[in-house]
């Protein structure tokens, strides 16, 4: 999208179901090889019950629905905030809701609310994102 | 590493050199398929000259370095900032400093400074991560 | 094949390039995220001058070659040595060689030379399997 | 960790759940495709019931608690031996032990044993490794 068709409040969205091969692979792009996402045995010992997946995971899915769709190609990634506020479970499927809400016409510097919630509707991360456009 | 073990200004570190491989993985992972990623032709037309990795990846590394080495097993999650201050690009070798910052000994919950450099010693992420220990 | 059909010097192999795919992936499979493997700046700095592949890739080879090849179908892995004579570089083409060199008919339990050379025929694993047939 | 710091009796492991996931991305790395590992229907018909995990995967997490844990940064990787004592199943996780049971002062050797528990306690690898370090 070009910054001329951006106005705040435009929203889009992505989800994804979060399965072990995606934490399989992630562990080895990454090497966050955390025993509570990696062993079953040892998660079951913990606050979780059982393994949950990298909180980056959700992070890339806010990271993919900025590059493919809100605002799409040309996307420039400044930064990122993110809280995460319950964990996401091996299976669950997650939904990232991105939300203009700042705009900084001098720069083509754009801001957006970044929340991912589960499908429940509970809120797994509650963020913000920094990009620019060309 | 336990609560008690953990003091302010201690640090530790993570690198890790990125692939194509990489890309291709997180790309599957996140559904992040930017062009800026994915396609060379593209990427030559861009600012940045060629293709650049996901901001993701380095951000994994901090997870990464988070839950193997400081503070290590047992880490909870519970927030990241980031602001990406250059590009990263396919066969760079980065790496994640990490330094604890501030620690609030009611709630076990530390605040670290989580820096990423490439092989020359460029910043390529700024930030701070906040967790748990149980 | 069944147990009949083998006799002492038989012979077979397979042979795969190993690529940076194939670490990345088997990083998050076996959490092996030794720098040596991972990090090119590190690795320039040891012996070797440049990341090597992890050992057990050209195990796999072996498990590979016996479970699909000699002897096939049915195989039963009991046991392997292996010695580790070289290092195999992203890029190496590894070839399995296997052979039957003992046979325990009463158990029908095999016993196989296994080693695997590089493209250049270097040597880059010595060993023995032993494995079992229905 | 030094060799200075290295000591008979030391002692480390490491955990891991093994999934489907890993299941089909060995397979991919290792070409390792034994109808024993990747077809259910096939598996039913065996001795095993079901399917059962490449003995390799076992072997990677040997390898993985070597290079990070004991003797951890630096191990270069001469040797190994296995005897795959019982198998492993989707799902289960397991555990290698790793305790150093030999040193060769005059060139850095170090043998350790390396067995592998499920997580009912039961040994699934019974083996050795040798290691050197700079």
């Amino acid at each position: 999208m070009k910054y001329s068709e951006i106005s705040i409040g435009m929203k889009d969205s992505l989800s994804k179901t979060f399965s072990e091969a995606d934490i399989v692979m992630f562990a080895g792009v990454s090497l966050d090889v955390n025993p509570l996402h990696m062993n079953e045995e040892f998660a079951k010992t913990t606050v979780f019950g059982k393994r949950i997946c990298h909180g980056m995971l959700s992070c890339g899915l806010i990271s993919a629905c900025l590059a493919n769709k809100l605002p799409g190609a040309g996307t420039i990634y400044l930064g990122q905030e993110v809280k995460f506020t319950a964990p996401v479970f091996i299976g669950d499927t997650v939904t990232a809701e991105l939300e203009i809400v700042e705009m900084r016409d001098d720069k083509h510097i754009i801001k957006l609310s970044t929340n991912c919630f589960n499908q429940d509707g509970k809120q797994v991360i509650a963020g913000t994102a920094t990009v620019k456009l060309p």
